[in-house]
């Protein structure tokens, strides 16, 4: 049973080319004030249902880009649209609180029955942003403030004279001399230390002033993964010690390490359990913390709820960030020492949002009722088992699929990617890139096997149409 | 008539002290998920209304504070409550858009009507964001691409191979070499871009890597002002000096002058419009761009809907940012150039967001319905008169009385100011601090003659208390 049986449509309809004639004036009238250059489809978020997104020409597609990645249970979800008319959501949009300086009594309540039901495995504790890229960059600073304490000597050691008034003037040792360390092809988000340490794209990077922080090589893993077994394993090994290396000798020494489990932005690239087994190991013997990035991973896509879960982690990551399909954003961490030594270090107006914390718990609560982390598992596979068949049928179109048993995460390379997308919407599906050549699947956790079977059908008359 | 008359209390009650014996208990099990140390007031927003904040303790306290600057119209507003319940906005809570790729049918229209009927003279443009921090941020990002275009040769000029390679480095001159120059005292947010541009307190910048941007003096005004004329003037003119050798003279040259109409954060620190018209002719000589940040002073609390209209320039600043009292955030501008000459370079997932736009929609339409800008220029006006004669009856107690003409936004140096701050509560007031010695006022726009003589009674008998 689909969460949206009789309810959204049973196939995309395709009236007009995307955009369509209303589409496109819509988008210059809208231009005048908003810049449409990466306008990939004007929205009719009324006429959307479920899996299906609907545009002002009529064609509804479906979605499996899902506002890249961020749509977690369907479109007008009943369910959702309930929890969202409730007083206590609206009370919290009309009252938003300054969360650190003046809670509101139900914010303890909103944590525990929300976002720390699911906290990942060993941490619990929350502190609350409101997108990935702040998420992460809150994280960093929770590295940074805990690496200087430890280097300070402990927890309640206090800052000098010197450290005072230096930091004023954005110079050591005020103003640490660290950084951290990410990968190659990581995407971490936009701000300024987030784009530092992100490595995917030239176009998000260029012209911004960034820190000289380290990147180390992520491993490329080469695919079929069983018939390059030792050539992956080295592959990892060596992206090992390029970390331990970099955490060893580089100029400002990283407080900690940030991965994502699979690379999303920057291609679609999977690593091993054991690699990120390894890099635990790794930050633990090196004092460093780690962070793992889950804020396009998370929330059941994998067919866990956290994508870190595969790795089977003995200690649990430091800190882990999340935000899209939670539709709101932080970082969960275990370690009280992460809770900086004095108030107002790790502080800001609203420090997160009670709204979207009300939105995530709802999620939480229609994932759970429906199953759907386990659903997205199952569907996942079927749909990886399609893939398969098509890239046997069509050499050279569905090149290096991965994904294998990670939900609906799932990606293959195609030599006229650019084209490849584009061409899916006259096909009757929205579907995103990522990287150089990756056509990415994000489905939401509603999607089903029926839903497979027509993405599947559109994926072979897009290769069909490039014959 | 107030928009609270007979729904708000006529009087503050204080049954307890602050926080009373519930409010310990609630805020001890808060601790043991979310770091409560910089908690003030644990709230009972249910049981706020208007301009009164009331705690689970029955205490009702006037609040000049207001969610550090950022409650608009008073809590509870019922006009507010009847806007959140439509069907749009529970529409737009559950169908979140990446606005960059698939904006919404309506969102030209939700900006038309809302964000940009308010938007600064000279500015028809908006980049939305999610809080002032990012907002100051994507306005850097802003200016560094447009100053970068300009060294290139101009708005069309393509990128180098060396600076797409350098770019993913970290290093120039892909990662440009310039700076955002902002003032002593400043606050512009704290995430990595925007706290190198912050230089208001240590305990932000504690061991935070920064970037190595130049500061300006900010003219220390002395008050009273008719009394030290010539000696403000030379302060402001030394101060425009300073700007203007750090932007011919700084290793990282600035793209872009942030400051705030009134340091806020900072110590409610002002400067006349004389100065702030000198800085745009600055700006202008040398093709730097002028960012105003105005996520405190915006939104009608100086008596103006931005506080830059105080200083009647002749042609508007180039960036103009906001949040708080929004309830969303962004920046306006004009300059289509200021638009980076390629898709994707100003970009993130949500980019902003519908829901907090139409609310921002219903909290432009009660302020104009109910002349709240004009009126706060008048309470301001009333309060500020009060307070003169507090000055005169208390002397040493209300120093450097500052915001004559500045609506509400009105600050003064106290000797003992923790103490002030936190006593207020005891006699019925929710009142904040900023920089190292002032009380800084914050009311909402909803504050009346009625209660500026409830706050003057009480900032009587608290300073009679340190008699």
């Amino acid at each position: 049973m689909g969460l949206f049986d009789g309810v959204e449509p049973s196939a995309p309809t395709v009236k007009t080319e995307v955009p369509g004639p209303k589409s496109k004036e819509q988008i210059a009238d809208l231009d005048k004030v908003f810049d449409t250059r990466a306008v990939n489809m004007l929205t009719d978020y009324k006429a959307s249902i479920g899996n299906y997104i609907a545009d002002p020409d009529g064609n509804v597609l479906l979605d499996v880009y899902a506002q890249i990645a961020s749509i977690p249970v369907g479109y007008n979800n009943p369910y959702l649209k309930e929890a969202m008319k409730s007083d206590e959501v609206v009370d919290s949009l009309i009252n938003r609180p300054a969360l650190g300086n003046f809670p509101s009594t139900n914010w303890a309540s909103i944590l525990r029955s929300g976002l720390l039901k699911v906290a990942p495995k060993g941490l619990n504790q929350v502190f609350t942003a409101l997108a990935g890229s702040d998420a992460n960059e809150l994280a960093y600073k929770a590295a940074f403030i805990w690496k200087r304490q430890q280097q300070r000597g402990g927890y309640n050691v206090d800052f000098t004279e010197e450290e005072l008034l230096s930091s004023m003037n954005n110079q050591s040792p005020g103003a640490s001399e660290l950084s951290i360390l990410s990968f190659k092809t990581a995407f971490h988000g936009r701000l300024f230390g987030s784009l530092s340490t992100t490595r995917s794209k030239p176009i998000h990077k260029l012209d911004i002033p960034a820190f000289d922080w380290p990147q180390a090589t992520f491993p490329l893993l080469k695919y079929p993964l069983e018939e390059h077994v030792e050539e992956n394993r080295k592959a990892e090994q060596d992206a090992l010690a390029e970390v331990e290396h970099l955490i060893k000798t580089w100029h400002l020494p990283p407080a900690a390490v940030i991965v994502e489990p699979i690379q999303s932005e920057g291609g679609d690239n999977h690593a091993s359990p054991e690699f990120f087994r390894g890099l635990r190991e790794l930050t633990k013997k090196h004092d460093v913390l780690l962070i793992v990035d889950e804020v396009q991973t998370g929330v059941g896509a994998t067919g866990k709820f956290w994508a870190h879960e595969h790795w089977n982690l003995t200690t649990p990551p430091d800190l882990v960030t999340f935000s899209k399909k939670a539709q709101t954003a932080g970082y969960y961490f275990g370690n009280t020492e992460l809770r900086p030594n004095k108030a107002y270090r790790q502080f800001n107006t609203w420090m997160g949002d009670p709204t979207r914390a009300l939105l995530f718990r709802a999620i939480i609560e229609e994932i759970e009722k429906n199953d759907l982390v386990s659903k997205t598992a199952r569907v996942g596979d079927y749909l990886y088992g399609k893939l398969e068949a098509l890239a046997t049928k069509y050499p050279g179109q569905f090149l290096n699929l991965r994904g294998k048993g990670q939900g609906t995460f799932i990606a293959f390379d195609n030599p006229k990617r650019d084209e490849f997308v584009k061409k899916a919407k006259s096909f009757g599906v929205n579907i995103g890139g990522s990287g150089a050549s990756a056509v990415r699947l994000r489905p939401m956790l509603t999607f089903e096997e029926k839903h497979a079977d027509i993405l599947i059908d559109a994926l072979e008359r897009i290769v069909k149409s490039f014959a």
